[in-house]
């Protein structure tokens, strides 16, 4: 268990073979033991295998190759629909359409999403999370055909790895722990910190590639840009509104 | 590891026995393999096992018993200081202010959480997660001293279990699952997938004890009412306004 968690690599590139029918059901079993507010299940979970739906997908995801090449998506959604619907069916009103039951039900399914991946890992499948789920969560709803009370959050690809990438660098302990208290970090502090990843030939080649002086700017000027968060922050907030979740 | 997944209770009563250091750092370890966008890391964990902070915690987790008796407790957070103050030391400008970068950062978060989560259960340990994480994050950000940039998402309680409770309920799979799209529920389907949930002897006694009709009407008029819902949803949106994510 440790071990599989430890050895985490992202996978980007797979095999041609097919995810078996009973390892999707093993995972999905993963998903539903995980943790819920409640023991309310407030997610769903999106199966996609079919290769249309893939090809349909894939710009949502800015057509990153593994998408279509993946033989298996899962997209992770909070989901109030079904309790909504339950509370409904029972003489019971369902007061969840706010922005704290959209926070809750998020974090339900995201926890799903991680016990799938260590699930999948654990069976010899690689995966890779698709941050661009939120992005684009207005185009996926309408894919995925997501009635209101139901919003993309996370989206796995998976499949039997076709790479084998070495084990990526991360931050020391200390750069993220915190003992009793938050202690801010002083410029000498970040140094420190950030020295190690600072120094990797890797991150070197990533700057020159760029054009740019500082890996920091690679983040800033090409990756993670201010005005595309901006207006995928604007998007999303919509998408909430149009999904039921910010009558507070 | 697919076992321990499997194996998931939530531990609400610990032994008085201390999490060893040793253990707590072969957590954060854990923590710090699992996937995060960009390699950015964004997110960070809050450790207390200082009797004096827990109790000063514990009315931001309406005072449940297990705050204060578990050893360990640990605050996640969604984290863009650390990487902010990386950009502005390195001649890079920062656009992460607004709901996506939020929102991002959350998922990186969480993400962590159940690496911990499942850490902690293979080393025999138990845990809880606290959903009041979100509704009192106010209260929190003061208390564990989170700068601007820095927005507590869930908290997990962890000890030796002092109590060994039964593998809980869930619904079937295909009450969660959708194979290429989503296939809304008619109250038919509703019926079934609840059928089981609803037989339960514990849950029928749970109705009587809070005097209502039907168990939804136990979620919506007693654990989690729309009035509370509403009050830390605003409560919540202007913690993200405070800690600098609403600039979009």
């Amino acid at each position: 268990m440790i071990d599989t968690i430890l050895d985490h690599r992202t996978i980007r590139k797979y095999k041609n073979t097919p995810v078996e029918k009973e390892i999707i059901n093993d995972l999905i079993k993963a998903g539903t033991r995980a943790s819920t507010t409640g023991n309310m299940q407030l997610y769903s979970i999106i199966i996609t295998t079919d290769e249309e739906n893939k090809k349909r997908l894939a710009p949502s995801h800015f057509n990153q190759s593994m998408i279509t090449e993946a033989p298996l998506l899962m997209t992770f959604c909070a989901d109030f629909n079904r309790f909504n619907k339950w509370c409904e069916l029972r003489k019971a009103k369902p007061g969840y359409d706010n922005f704290l039951s959209f926070t809750t039900a998020a974090i339900d399914a995201i926890i799903v999403a991680q016990n799938v991946a260590l699930a999948a890992e654990d069976k010899g499948l690689g995966i890779c999370y698709l941050g661009t789920t939120t992005y684009m969560a207005k185009n996926i709803i309408e894919i995925l055909n997501l009635p209101k009370g139901v919003v993309p959050v996370t989206t796995l690809t998976i499949g039997y790895p076709g790479e084998d990438p070495s084990l990526v660098d991360r931050l020391p302990l200390e750069a993220v722990s915190h003992y009793e208290s938050y202690k801010d970090y002083t410029p000498e502090v970040i140094d420190n910190l950030y020295r190690e990843k600072e120094s990797l030939d890797e991150y070197k080649e990533f700057i020159k590639e760029n054009n740019k002086e500082t890996l920091a700017q690679v983040f800033t000027d090409v990756r993670y840009k201010k005005e595309d968060n901006v207006s995928f922050s604007k998007l999303f907030l919509s998408v909430l509104e149009d999904q039921g979740f910010m009558n507070q």
